[in-house]
C-alpha cells in the first residue's frame, strides 16, 4: 500500500524579502511560529491582510522563509470571496495570474501577479519516490476514504532530497473529502 | 455512458410555513424568483440571515415551497465560518443536528436542530433510473473530468416520478473538482 499523510493547506502567502520589508519595515525578518512538514519551512508569526476587488481577508498567515517572488495561495471558495479568478497552478508558476493588494503594519504592496489556487501535489523524499516507484512530475490518482470518500485525479508528484512525504490539498478539497491534516491517503495509480 | 448534469448547491435554507410567518409576518407566502431543476421547486425572492456562534451570513437564499421542517444546508467551509459542526446528511434527516439563529425582516427564529452538510446525491426520474439500471438509495461512483478531475464515492441515488435528472454537489465539492452547474458527470459504478 502506497500510503501518504495528508496535509490541508489553508489560504497563505509567501513573501519576497523586499515585500516583507515594505509591509513590516526596513530590515524586518520573518519570525517562526511553528515548523511545517517540509524541512526548513515554517508558519510565521506575522500575518497580512489581502484585499481583492470584491472582498478581503484580514489575517492571512505568512509561510517562511522569504522566497524569490510573492505568491498568495487561496482556495476557489476564497477566490470567489475576493472577486478574482486565479488558475490552478503549481507553486512558483505565477506568470499571467491575477494580482492582489497586500497590507501589513508598515505599508501596502500591490502585486501585478501571484495569486494561484495550488494544484494538489505530493512531496516525496527521493527515498519515498524510489520505494513507491514514482517519478518527479508524475500525475497520480489518490484515494481518500470515508463518508465523503473520493479519488483525486492529477495529483502531481514532486520529488526532492529536501522534501518529506506529505500530500497537500486545499480546504475545498479537504472539505469535499471530509479529510483533515493527519489523515492518510492511498496512491492507487 | 451514464451521464448526468451537475447542479452546484450554494448554501440555502428551507423554511416551514410557521417559520416563514415568524420571519416575514403573519400570513406571508414565499414568492418565486426562479425555478430550480426539480419540478415545483424554486429559489424564492426572500432571503434571511443566519447567525452562528462564530460567524454569520447576511443573505441566505430560501428555496420554496415551504416544507414540513426548517433546514439549513451549508458547505463544510460555511460551517467553519459559522462555528458549528453539522453532519453530512440526506435532506430531511435532521435529528440530532446543530441548530442556528435565523433572522428575517419581521422576526427571529432559533431552531434547535436542522443544519446539515448535504450528502451528494443524484435525482433520477423513474425512467432515468430504469434506463441506467439504478435503484433508489443505491450508492454510486461518479466521475468529474478536468484539471481537478475526481471520482466521488457514496453518491446517493434518489429515484422518484417527481424528480428530474440532476446531480447535486455543494460548493466545496464543486470547487475541489473545478466543476460548475451545467457540467456533465459520468456514473462509473
Amino acid at each position: 500500500m502506497k500510503t501518504v499523510p495528508v496535509g490541508v493547506s489553508a489560504r497563505h502567502i509567501h513573501l519576497s524579502q523586499e515585500h516583507v520589508e515594505l509591509l513590516f519595515g526596513a530590515g524586518y525578518q520573518l519570525t517562526e511560529f511553528k515548523p511545517l512538514s517540509q524541512p526548513g519551512q515554517y508558519a510565521a508569526n506575522e500575518q497580512v491582510a489581502v484585499i481583492g476587488p470584491k472582498g478581503s481577508f484580514g489575517k492571512v498567515r505568512i509561510l517562511g522563509p522569504a522566497r524569490k517572488r510573492t505568491q498568495l495561495e487561496v482556495s476557489r471558495t476564497d477566490a470567489f470571496s475576493l472577486g478574482i479568478n486565479p488558475p490552478v497552478r503549481e507553486s512558483g508558476n505565477i506568470e499571467g495570474t491575477p494580482g492582489i493588494t497586500i497590507q501589513g503594519p508598515a505599508g501596502e504592496v500591490v502585486i501585478e501577479e501571484g495569486v494561484i489556487v495550488a494544484a494538489r501535489h505530493i512531496h516525496f523524499h527521493t527515498s519515498d519516490a524510489e520505494r513507491f516507484g514514482i517519478k518527479d512530475k508524475q500525475l497520480l490518482k489518490v484515494k481518500l476514504e470515508g463518508e465523503r470518500g473520493l479519488i483525486l485525479d492529477n495529483v502531481i508528484a514532486r520529488v526532492s532530497e529536501d522534501f518529506a512525504l506529505d500530500m497537500h490539498i486545499d480546504t475545498d478539497e479537504a472539505n469535499a473529502a471530509g479529510a483533515k491534516t493527519g489523515d492518510t491517503a492511498t496512491i492507487i495509480d
